[in-house]
């Protein structure tokens, strides 16, 4: 009997029809049967955000043997729950989300939508993994990133991984030969200086836009951004215990 | 000369009108200067997400001596950020959420907007506490959180908190008499099983209610959701480094 091709879960938060998740999507065909269900605009910065005071929709865009595609009104965690709970047959071998279309580094991890989408994969025990490419640009060249992914998906596919923890993968945005290679590291401490930029309506009342400035607070060499300033690809494995277990001795001495 | 009053931020996810941010203000008000920003509108399952591909308007509601308060059109973290970056004189002696409408025990952490904002306050630097009440009813009784958030904002304020720890406190629903204490906890291992509840609109096509149960798989007694069933406080202390720091020696060893 031939061995069961792994069934891949692949998601995003800048939508289904993002250069991005095209170039995953890509890759993972060459890996196993494929489920894509992705925004249907994009949903950058939504955390981990789900849909729970209004309805959603889903749209079937594509079937064909071992692959199929969705997209869906809601934001990346609410795919992954949708895929889970009612499109999938089981529970996948792996969860991909990305490529984002800009760094999830650091403290990025807690705004992103494509991160949130893996850290969903693992509350689901599903070996998840978000992958970003660090530029904006609609036009960013995904060839390092589809080479990358390739490399790491087999090991995550053979080797699996810690249960409660995923990847967060960031791909400098450079040649992949001009990588020095991929680095296991930890999240740096950082945090973005907000501005907001106030301008008025046609009516002359005031309204703002979030924008900020990223500081990187943390100059350890063991760090994402200490990586990705040297041509390194990031890995950050990020747990779903939230619990300062370090602190518990402290605040029981408290005596709240 | 008078020694300055603490400077208190209250914001919420509910919404700057619901009854829970109601109790907590009452509370805040006898202890320093505050200033509300909360949403114009019901938040809950936010999570994290912040607003930058549309625009943000902020409304000013009240302004008396030493206290003032503003709706935001915005998520719980939003909130946080234009209070530190645009609202507040200097950076607050303490942010405080809710009073929730609802539990966010052990992994509603992720998903909840109350917790989000603690979370945001705590990558800003500030001590920061999320109080939620195990109660989704309108007519819930606060009068046990406000003894509670008494209690543990006048320890907080006193005794500060570890940098990048904010905490997590549920109370039960229950009368303060009958209440064991305050117990400082892990978070459970638990999730939510999703159910899609289909449904048809007038011209027959699908949309759907993400609805779920809760299931706690964790039965240690050192947990928020032990504590909260056997009439305790839970206080979970949470931390904003993600990085599954036990897990590095393992990955590096995986050679991806």
């Amino acid at each position: 009997m031939k061995p069961e091709r792994p069934l891949i879960l692949v998601t995003n938060d800048d939508g289904v029809h993002a250069p991005g998740i095209r170039a995953l999507i890509e890759v993972m065909k060459t890996k196993g049967d494929v489920l894509v269900i992705a925004p249907d605009k994009p949903q950058s910065g939504m955390g981990h955000a789900i849909t729970i005071n209004s309805t959603l929709r889903i749209n079937k865009l594509k079937e064909e043997e071992g692959y199929s595609e969705y997209s869906c009104s809601g934001t990346p965690v609410d795919c992954v729950k949708i895929a889970v709970n009612k499109l999938l047959p089981r529970k996948p071998d792996l969860c991909v989300s990305g490529v984002n279309h800009g760094s999830n580094s650091s403290i990025n991890v807690i705004y992103s939508g494509t991160m949130s989408a893996a850290v969903e994969g693992c509350i689901e025990s599903i070996p998840s993994i978000g992958f970003s490419l660090c530029s904006y640009s609609v036009d960013a060249n995904f060839d390092a990133c589809k080479k990358i992914a390739d490399r790491v998906v087999d090991k995550i596919l053979a080797n699996s991984l810690p249960e409660g923890v995923c990847l967060n993968v960031n791909i400098p945005n450079i040649e992949y030969d001009k990588l020095n290679g991929i680095k296991i590291c930890r999240q740096a401490k950082a945090n973005w200086e907000e501005e907001l930029d106030e301008r008025k309506d046609p009516m002359g009342n005031s309204y703002f836009w979030l924008t900020g400035v990223f500081k990187n607070y943390d100059s350890g060499i063991d760090t994402d951004e200490w990586a990705l300033a040297n041509q390194w690809v990031s890995v950050v494995p990020v747990h779903i215990d939230f619990t300062a277990h370090h602190t518990i001795p402290f605040l029981k001495k408290m005596e709240l």
